[in-house]
């Protein structure tokens, strides 16, 4: 056991929650299998969590306790530090910040932390020789960290794209499902723990946005600008959206996209429409996927479990197997110092639009809508008027491509009418 | 330039087919995105092919030329051979092994290659200490060897299985589309070259059972057992087969399955019926998709190109960043001399199956079949008669679970019987 790299990898276990314990779970399940793949044992040696007393369901005798998380990471036992406390400053980035200034690993679930702070500390990481890994911060269990930056590392990425948040699928197939609305589906989730208390990370696509920000920056050698991203939940979406969507053929998904264009980088967290025969419009509940788009690979999509205890200690084990098999890849595929600002991309590239207008009851009010998007060269691909709602007729319009600013700007006026008795619900259709 | 690390990565590529011509264009394309990825230039310095003259449509002028492969792999200046030749013996063969003799890492897209000589090929790069990467190999563009090798690597692996060859899953999906019959669409395929002039080592699943071969080492830390798995081809599959399968909610493909029971490991690669609905059951054309399903992460589903020029250069150009990054991971995830053989796991887990019968017109045929297959508990799940067929009237039975073995005896008696007009067909169902 003298050679360095056959001596165990020291585990610090900062945060003990349903992560942290499927790690440790994970760990000692699978000591011997681990340690034939990474040619070398993974141990544990230290933990650190909130609360000493509480029962986690595992067997915690054997490591050595810290109250502090930065006392955990600049213990002079610990090789790698494995961040699964969450929260974007506090313990998880003092813990971070302290174990890369200690010349240690660190592995991290924390998206929060990375959207937030990802290039300094990636560029802190790559000074101190050591890596920064964080497979489980984005969709999961699925390895799209990995296939992304290595696997395809080849390609010149032209998209990528994803559901990457399981709770608002969840909502949004339960909807579709049940015949619920969102309110009721949203305390289910919650009941089903699902959803969290205050939801709003999550249906208001923060959570998503924090993924997709780390993905672009992968993707596109771009500096990780979560402030660049659009974000917008799916609080607005009603269930006649849901239903009159899949009337004509589609699906509405949270959908992450982030594609480099001509004047710099799009990246949005919307709900969008999505064909129905896709592989994306056919994912139900928490299931997470993402497609990975590039010149020469054309296209690849990972579909699986996008959270859960055994799905992101999965994520965590692999990011510590690589460290054990002496593995450094840049956290964003290159050096962070050669990662280039993202200047962003005004408006997005031009795509069909879904709109959905609650008309007045009066002669004529269809064709004021009309003349308004004609007016704005946006030409009409399908309509369909349905039953009416209370003193309103739902009319559901399918657009020709227009740009993001044409739509807004027809949409205003629109709302400026007196054609429609509530505020018009646009979303995109993504082509996949 | 005088750290080892940062200088170029020097390639001699053994093969101008399609995969090799596209390795060139994507190293000539992306020569610098290439570079700040790996950390280091990929350059290529040597090509070998079997004429010199030919136009690939690529600029070769830059590059050295040799007659043989061997040479190639031999060359002082030749950091990584890459291997696109194809063929299980032959220059592929010998090229690979006087590469990992002179010290040199091997990059191959060859399959069968690998699972004929893969626990001979990975010690021999052990004890050299070079690295033995086949990405390209399975599953073309799709990262599946580094998602079951790397990402997931901290799971026990419980099921590998997939559609892994494009050209029988586009026969499979046209016969579907078009009502055309196998042999009709097989010469298309052809004409479209989607299929060899000399089809029977894709339609007869030795391709695809190739790459399961190679899944199945990395999954269960086995030597690669190519002979212990039970092929079975497209060949037999007719156009009612797909049609009535549909009418009771499956889709026919050839799918491979790699599983860890108790008596050993089980390694099939047939036709079989799998839900409609599912990944899987979705998959068109000649897209390739693996699912992978461990104990930790359940289930995750990589779908994409398995074939064609860009998607197999891109793995091939994933391979080699890595080695690059000097990434050298085991070749089939731990060291060679640590995988255990494979004890053949006799018969493979239950499964319900789909049977076709063509019944001779007369009374009490069907009973006599269900006769049979009460007297080997097998019992029936569904039974629907369709209309005539010339003499016959085609029943199809979708049973419970039964073994493969109770199952064959079955049919064989059935066989014996005057109720069938042909051999009944069975296939398994296997459930995603």
């Amino acid at each position: 056991m003298s050679d360095p790299a056959k001596r165990p990898l020291r585990i610090g276990l900062a945060g003990l929650g349903t992560v942290g314990a499927g790690v440790v779970k994970m760990v000692q399940t699978h000591a011997e299998l681990i340690a034939a793949r990474a040619g070398r044992p993974l141990s544990i040696v230290a933990v650190s969590a909130r609360s000493r007393a509480k029962d986690r369901g595992v067997d915690l005798s054997a490591y050595a306790w810290e109250d502090d998380a930065v006392a955990l990471a600049r213990r002079a036992d610990v090789d790698v530090f494995v961040e699964v406390m969450g929260g974007e400053n506090g313990p998880a980035k003092a813990g971070t910040q302290a174990a890369i200034a200690a010349g240690k690993h660190v592995v991290t679930a924390n998206k929060a932390l990375l959207a937030r702070h990802g290039q300094a500390l990636a560029e802190a990481a790559e000074a101190a020789g050591v890596a920064l890994r964080y497979e489980a911060a984005v969709a999961g269990g699925i390895p799209v960290i990995k296939a992304l930056g290595e696997g395809l590392a080849g390609n010149g990425i032209t998209r990528v794209m994803g559901v990457m948040n399981g709770t608002c699928n969840y909502i949004l197939t339960e909807m579709e499902k049940t015949g619920a609305d969102y309110a009721d589906v949203l305390a289910d989730a919650q009941r089903l723990g699902y959803a969290e208390a205050d939801p709003s990370f999550d249906v208001g696509g923060i959570d998503a946005a924090h993924k997709l920000a780390l993905l672009s920056a992968l993707a596109f050698g771009t500096k990780v600008d979560f402030d660049g991203v659009a974000i917008e939940g799916i609080e607005r979406i009603t269930l006649p959206d849901i239903e009159q969507a899949a009337d004509m053929g589609y699906r509405i998904k949270l959908l992450g996209v982030a594609r480099m264009n001509a004047d710099g980088l799009e990246q949005r967290m919307q709900p969008c429409l999505v064909p129905l025969s896709s592989p994306v419009g056919q994912l139900d509940g928490v299931t997470n996927a993402v497609v990975i788009e590039g010149d020469f690979i054309k296209g690849v999509t990972l579909q699986g479990p996008g959270a859960g205890e055994g799905p992101t200690a999965s994520a965590i084990l692999g990011d510590l197997i690589d460290i054990a098999r002496g593995l450094n890849v840049p956290a964003f595929g290159q050096p962070a110092a050669s990662l280039k600002p993202a200047a962003r991309s005004s408006g997005g590239t031009a795509a069909a639009w879904y709109i959905r207008i609650l008309l007045r009851d009066a002669p004529g009010m269809l064709a004021r809508v009309a003349t308004v998007l004609g007016g704005h060269e946006i030409s009409i691909n399908m309509m369909r008027q349905y039953g009416h709602e209370g003193p309103g007729a739902p009319v559901v319009i399918v657009t020709h491509p227009a740009d993001t600013a044409r739509m807004q700007s027809a949409l205003t006026e629109i709302d400026g009418l007196e054609v429609s008795l509530a505020a018009p619900v646009a979303l995109r259709i993504e082509t996949l």
